[in-house]
């Protein structure tokens, strides 16, 4: 009697180089530093990291945590680690704050397109999912504006602003700082999808929205899923004290205690060494590489047949093919030649996005993405024909 | 500049004989055995246990529990690693079940009294919680029905039906079957909270109420927290495959992955060791001794002047003192002379439970059980003047 249920979330034919999960490289893992750190936390502490875990987080972490943001030049929002709550990653905290923020029939916009996930997620809460048009600055203040003062009036504006997911796009200073704004006078909540902050590769991206809130009117989600291992689950939210009491404050992490404790003594341990900065500097570098071979294989074999912007950061190349290229369509024949990637219809309900793609170049190794861009090269020549 | 926020959950005061955590004993958690399974998980399978998991739990995992739960003697029902869905911990599971199975306005049934924080959880969620009468028999069977009649129709019934969080009553087989039959009958899922299961002393307890499930009525909870630890937030549902599959294709878990993927893949390792089987055998015989203890040091003080009975597994002592006891204003006395409990109106919004006080045996060694106990009858004796 065997079931064979799956291991993991990643489901990749054999044969097929698969350029559609935003998922960190399997040989990239600080295997050793975890195991060491784990050693360390679980012999020094054994009780300590086995017990409930305070509901806001493991005070010690939560400290480390704020040093390491302030010192990080990415980031670069001092704050205190009384604005800060452990979450078990960002999804977590999505849903914790649905809980808390919300009720069912509630309103809640979103990037146009943005990441594919999230709608479900939002939908499964009962919200209603608005979409808000996009531009070469991100989100599209004038149609957010518009959709203002027609009268919809949302609970949360959920935005990756940085490399955002799939476009790789970083909203500008002053966008942000009118978001924030915008978010004051209509009484919203922005929920800011960080996770890609820390990622930059030659230059510094825009402050955090942290940096731009005022009044209280920014919660930030950040995550040690794309920085150091999915797995483990351990992630952060970033707001004002107000609305960290509301979260440490809740029955749901009084019950269970901190969200995700045991991983987060262990990552404390990480934080502490040093171990989660020499991380994120060895995955800037092997992902900015990745990042510039990919970008030489789609301008050597597409050149002018396809538009992109190379990313500064994060995950994701946005493909944009003309106008005549359905990219739904365009998948099959990938598969068929040894290649896959997430259709720009995955992105949003708009159904607007026929002519994009998107592709990661995090999973693989830089001769299986050569590879890769090759196979799907080949496969758009036999589309097109 | 130092913040010192805390690190646990648990918060006593410095003298204090605290009775009333419903906590694993610090001294009894297996550190070595979980360090030998991470260094074994980690170093075997680093990708594996790094990488997202699958949304269901990770597959090894769920086959291992199916596997200890169906050895052992007090769990004992047959089924399949389909029927099983990784949580991160019970009150993560009653939170996504929520999510999944109800909408605000729904109304949901508790035992009065019961768990003192699932009331707090299920009104975040916009639930109605209304209780339910209890007697020997746990659940008291008659005020269920009358209610029923009445037209009042719960989305959920919540039960603790083994060894019950506070009264430590375990409801009959024949209850058992009874409530499912209202189940079907008035159209309810039974949202069965079975942490307590496995820790029987000498004699088994019912079977758990998968059991006695027919046609999809049964949601069960249960949780590593209290059987090896609570920092490591792991816990399972086990129902039917249909109600299963709701969970596992939910969006929220295909966004992070397992619930808790890297602490589960440890615990997979116990489990195939059978250290987990081992700590179990050692949890029973120590809290059976540590119950024992605490018996003894009720009689010999207390001797007539409370009701209580004597629990066959489980975490709690259910004390009620005469009528003209209240719980709540003997607890200040308490404090001062070294102990603490919880009092009976935490367990219920009725109110009804003034002369109950709850006591765990489950956080201190016997000699600190029996200084407790008798700082509670000096204090209660103080009370009395």
């Amino acid at each position: 009697m065997k079931y064979e249920l799956p291991e993991l979330l990643l489901d990749i034919e054999d044969g097929v180089i698969d350029l559609g999960w935003g998922h960190p490289s399997s040989t990239l893992y600080p295997s050793a530093e975890v195991i060491n750190a784990a050693n360390i936390a679980l012999a020094g502490q054994s009780a300590t990291a086995f017990h409930y875990g305070a509901a806001q987080g493991f005070g010690p972490f939560l400290e480390s945590l704020n040093l390491f943001l302030s010192k990080e030049e990415s980031y670069g929002v001092t704050s205190s680690p009384k604005n800060l709550f452990l979450t078990a990653g960002a999804s977590q905290g999505f849903d914790m704050t649905c809980t808390l923020f919300s009720e069912p029939g509630d309103c809640v916009f979103v990037e146009e397109p943005t990441y594919f996930v999230i709608e479900k997620i939002f939908r499964e809460r009962g919200l209603d999912v608005i979409g808000v048009k996009t531009n070469s600055d991100g989100i599209c203040l004038q149609d957010l504006e518009d959709k203002l003062k027609k009268g919809i009036r949302p609970r949360f504006l959920y935005s990756i602003p940085t490399y955002q997911n799939p476009t790789g796009i970083s909203v500008p200073r002053k966008t942000r700082m009118e978001l924030v704004q915008l978010a004051e006078k209509y009484n919203f909540l922005i929920l800011a999808d960080e996770v890609y902050q820390l990622l930059n590769f030659d230059s510094l991206p825009p402050e955090p929205m942290m940096h731009f809130d005022k009044n209280n009117r920014v919660i930030s989600f950040g995550s040690f899923s794309k920085i150091l291992a999915p797995g483990m689950r351990v992630g952060w939210i970033h707001s004002s004290e107000e609305i960290i009491e509301k979260f440490a404050g809740s029955a749901y992490a009084f019950s269970g205690g901190g969200l995700n404790h045991f991983s987060s003594v262990i990552v404390n341990e990480m934080l502490k060494s040093g171990d989660i900065e020499i991380n994120l500097f060895n995955l800037r570098t092997t992902l900015k590489n990745r990042s510039d071979v990919m970008y030489d294989a789609l301008q050597n074999h597409f050149s002018s047949q396809i538009q992109f912007n190379k990313p500064e950061g994060g995950y994701y190349y946005w493909l944009k093919f003309n106008e005549t290229v359905n990219t739904e369509h365009l998948l099959p024949i990938a598969r068929k030649y040894g290649v896959a990637y997430r259709p720009g219809n995955a992105f949003s309900e708009s159904g607007n996005f026929d002519q994009y793609l998107r592709l990661t170049y995090t999973l693989y190794r830089s001769d299986e993405i050569e590879e890769g861009v090759e196979r799907l090269y080949k496969a758009y020549g036999r589309y097109l024909r």
